[in-house]
C-alpha cells in the first residue's frame, strides 16, 4: 500500500504547513502510513516556527498521483488551491475551516470543518477525541498555526475555541503566548528582501465566482510603506500575472498586524468590484479598509456577494 | 431571530427523518432555537418507528426562505436533494455520510461527515462530545435510523462504529435490536397498497454526472414479485417521469432485505450505462445484482465511473 499524503494549500502559510505535520503525526499514531507534504516552501514566518521547534519542513510536491492514489487535505478544500492532479486522487479526509466550494468526491469521506479561526483548533479536538498525547514540538507548531491565522487572536475569525486551544497548546509546548506570538508575526513581516513577484505570490489564493477569475494575495506588515513604496514594480508584476493567468480581479491586501487594518491594491478589468464589495472609492487602485484583516471573512464573501 | 430549520433530504427515509429529530433535540439542548422539518411525509418504515417511540412526524416543507434564512442539513448535502431555495439560505451546518457534490457555501460552516453507514452514528458522537443525555425515545429513533440505513448491519456501508452505536442506543432505548430491527425493516416492505407512481418515488434521489440527469429509486422487499408483477405499469410511470424531468437514466433498484441482493430495472436513453456500470447484460431492462444493496456504495459510484 502506498503512503497517504497529507497536504495543505498552495502558497503555504503557517497553519497549512503545521496542520499537515500535526495531522500526519496523529494519523501515524493511529496506525496509518502518512507523510506530511507541502505545495511550496515555508515562508519566513513558518520557517521561524519550524526552526524554533526544530522540525524539518515538509517535502515539496505539486502533484501526487505518480506516488499515491490517496490524499488528505488540511486547511483547504477548493481544488484549484490543491495538488494539480487532485481529480485523479481519492480524497480520504478533509480538515478545514474555510467555505466549501469547487469541491466534490465520488465516495463518502471524513470531512471535518468548523467555522473557527484555525485548522489546528479542530485538529486539537481530534487529538483529544482519540486520547492521543501531543509532543511539545508538535504542540508548539499547532500553537504557531493559531497565532498566525488569528493574528494573535485579533482577527474576526478568531473564536473562543481558538483562544482556549492556543493556551492549552502553549502549556504543553512550554511557551509564553504573547511574547512568542509577536516574535512569530514579526518574522513574517520582513519584506525587504522580497521582489515584487515574490511579494504578490507569498500568500495568494485563486477563486472563481460566476465565471470570474479572482486572485487575492495578502501580506503582513508593520509598516504599509514597506509595500507601497514599491508600488510601481508591484503593479507591473500584477499586470504580468493578470495577462498570464487571465484574472479578472487581482487584489493585493496589505495587512498591518499591529493596527489590525489593511490597505488594498485592486487591478484587473473587474477592479471596480472591490469598490462595490467594500463600499470604498479606489484611488489609483488603492483603498484603506478599516478593521479588515481576514481574507476569509472580510474579503472573499464580500467579493462573492458583489459578483453575484 | 428566526428559528433554524433542520432538514434531511427529499423523499425522506428513516435515517433522514430521525436525524433531523435527534440533531434538533441536541441543538435545542445546547441552547439553539431549532425545529426538525422534513421534505416529505414518512414512509411506512419510518412511521412504524415514530409510532413505536411515540414521536410526532416533523412538519413537511418544500422551501424555507419564507420563514428562516438559516438551515442545517442532515443526511445529505447535494442541493438538488434539499429544499428548493437552498441557494438563498445560509447553511450553518451539515451532518452527513454521503459523497460531497453539488454543494458550496460562501461562508465557513460546521461540516461533519464520516464514511459510516448512518448519520445517526455521527450524531451520537456529537451527543457524547457535548455530554448530552439522550432520552430513550430519541435513542430508539436513532437506532431505527441505523437499522434502516445498514439493513440491520448487512449493507457494505455498515462499519463497526454503526454496530457499536446501535447497541449503545438500544440499551438506552430498552430495545432488543434483532427483533425490533426485523419488524422495522418488514414494515417498509409492504408495497401492496402502493401505486406504480408511489413505488418509484418512495426513496428516489437525483444526481447529475457529466451533464447527464440520473434518477435512482430504491425499494425494499422480501419478494421481488411484489414489484416485478407490476412491471408494465411501473415502466409507464418511469417513462412519464423521464419525459417530464428529462432524466437520461432512471434506475429502479429493488432490494431483497432478507437475501441482501437486488434486481434493477433501467430505463432512459442512457440505460446501457447500467450495463457498463455493473458489468451485466440487461434483459428487457432488468438485471440481477448479486450482493448489491447500497445505492451509495454499490450504485452511484459505479454509474459515476461509467459516465466519466
Amino acid at each position: 500500500m502506498n503512503k497517504i499524503l497529507i497536504t495543505g494549500h498552495q502558497n503555504p502559510d503557517t497553519d497549512t504547513i503545521t496542520s499537515a505535520i500535526s495531522f500526519s503525526y496523529l494519523q501515524n499514531t493511529l496506525g496509518k502510513n502518512t507523510e506530511a507534504v507541502a505545495l511550496g516552501t515555508p515562508n519566513e514566518e513558518t520557517q521561524f516556527a519550524l526552526d524554533y521547534f526544530k522540525i524539518h519542513a515538509p517535502r515539496v510536491i505539486s502533484s501526487a498521483s505518480d506516488e499515491t492514489n490517496e490524499i488528505i487535505l488540511v486547511d483547504h478544500n477548493e481544488f484549484q488551491q490543491s495538488v494539480s492532479d487532485i481529480e485523479e486522487l481519492t480524497i480520504l479526509a478533509v480538515i478545514d475551516h474555510h467555505r466549501i466550494a469547487n469541491f466534490h468526491t465520488s465516495f463518502p469521506l471524513y470531512y471535518r470543518a468548523e467555522p473557527v479561526g484555525c485548522t489546528q483548533t479542530i485538529i486539537l479536538k481530534i487529538y483529544k477525541e482519540n486520547s492521543i498525547e501531543i509532543p511539545p514540538a508538535i504542540a508548539g507548531l499547532m500553537l504557531s498555526g493559531i497565532i498566525s491565522d488569528t493574528l494573535l487572536f485579533k482577527s474576526p475569525t478568531c473564536t473562543q475555541d481558538d483562544i482556549n486551544a492556543a493556551y492549552e497548546l502553549a502549556k504543553i509546548a512550554g511557551i509564553e503566548v504573547e511574547k512568542y506570538g509577536l516574535d512569530l508575526l514579526k518574522a513574517g513581516t520582513n519584506l525587504s528582501n522580497k521582489s515584487a513577484e515574490e511579494l504578490i505570490s507569498l500568500d495568494a489564493k485563486s477563486f472563481e465566482v460566476n465565471g470570474k477569475k479572482i486572485r487575492v494575495a495578502q501580506v503582513n506588515t508593520i509598516d504599509y510603506d514597506d509595500v507601497f513604496l514599491k508600488k510601481n514594480s508591484i503593479e507591473t508584476a500584477i499586470s504580468n500575472q493578470i495577462n498570464q493567468e487571465g484574472y479578472d480581479l487581482f487584489l493585493l491586501v496589505v495587512t498591518n498586524v499591529l493596527d489590525s487594518d489593511s490597505k488594498i491594491l485592486a487591478k484587473g478589468n473587474a477592479s471596480q468590484t472591490a469598490e462595490k464589495a467594500f463600499g470604498v472609492q479606489l484611488d489609483n487602485g488603492e483603498a484603506f479598509l478599516k478593521g479588515v484583516v481576514s481574507r476569509k471573512k472580510q474579503i472573499i464573501p464580500q467579493i462573492t456577494e458583489a459578483l453575484s
